[in-house]
């Protein structure tokens, strides 16, 4: 392999038309939401607390955007209880397994990642994907 | 939506009655609390730990009031306790799912917290109540 | 004075106007910026990290809010390191003296802060007071 | 010396009554304030937070609390930055050097503390001791 790869990187415009369709989403469908659009590394790019989002579901969606970034499949699909819990402390408490984080795919490349809390499970995870919805080539399919 | 919206906020006095008519509760009941009066970002304005109170309630109550103040809703309504553990593991322990915490509800908005800790669930809900009722308009029942 | 008293509540939407100005006045300076604009309790409302800004500028800006919106006053302005120093320490490091920092106020009432790092002090000024003179009937003048 | 001596407990009763002779106090200053009331063992007793006090002064006070509880002396009285500095690092940051905490001292014990901060340390003083000098037999000159 070579010492370099080509790579995508997702700008803030990119990772802030994922945020604004994920706001237009939970507008419509009348659940306010803590949305976090972060970097391939985990770090946040863009962020929307909605009016009557959870304050403190700005920490858990960044969680579930940073646990998706690292693992590149979407947030709870940890199947056991003991696996997870295992997980959680290994990483002193940085990984979710709460649904509502999703990576963002482009071209097989994990470019990023959005993390949406406030709603329920499924919820969080229908505005996650409309926001992947507005970029173009992002896989949306799990 | 407009860029600001009319709200109203708790002062200190609004605090401090909510807070004596908890601790008069408590003291007719003969149960001893740590008593935390909140502002909608969940930060303290009044507090009392009555002679008796334990000194973790300190930790707890407050940590009940912020719940509330985040969720809008009575802290103790997770009715999950593998949802409840991840959500507290995504807050890094910022949430809790005791009994006790209550948002101050007037005129529809969430205006700060009550929490209190000491006493068992259902003595705590009772005390938390008892102050609610001392501010004119707020919301009692949910 | 009464329990409750009329304050103003800064929307998500106003939130996202006040960013906006702040990254456009960003782009236009040609110096990436990390900005956060939160509520009147220093909670996150919206952020923006534009291409080239500093991942650890995400917490400096963090923490510029959330001391802006804690002393409604402009940050920077302690005199003395030494007192700086302990009011560092005394917060557990909660409290900044970076400049960039500046509370919202619309009539007289605080009721949010934007906070921006990445450039130098006087460039994250800059563009914070941008984005305060994008919020109708916000103060702009320190 | 025997196994066990006599000791005088702060009530909350009594600490409530210091609180709110500081809280009158720094009203007629019209210097808004955070004012904790602690116990000997420096855990809250009660709290106020004034319309218009600082939200990140509610943990300097309550440092300040910690630390004359602890060292039973005013604090801010630390002569020495290195020293200083040594305390703060080897507390963990617990110890304050913010002047504004002074001990309740009464028949020459120790039974608690109070905490005052968001004014100038100076006025924080001011505000402790009018909070001490509500106090029967409580030492208000050090």
């Amino acid at each position: 392999m070579a010492d370099t790869v080509p790579h995508l990187k997702l700008t803030y415009e990119g990772a802030n038309k994922v945020l604004a369709a994920a706001v237009a989403k939970a507008n419509a469908m009348g659940v306010p939401q803590c949305i976090v659009v972060a970097d391939d590394g985990g770090h946040m790019l863009a962020f929307a607390r909605m009016d009557g989002a959870k304050v403190l579901s700005i920490d858990s969606a960044t969680m579930k955007a940073k646990t998706a970034a690292s693992s590149r499949v979407p947030t709870g699909g940890i199947p056991d209880a003991v696996l997870e819990g295992r997980l959680v402390a290994a990483t002193q408490g940085k990984l979710t397994n709460l649904k509502g984080g999703f990576p963002i795919v482009v071209d097989g490349k994990v470019i990023g990642a959005i993390g949406v809390g406030s709603g329920t499970g499924e919820q969080d995870i229908e505005v996650a994907l409309a926001g992947l919805a507005a970029l173009s080539g992002a896989k949306t399919a799990f």
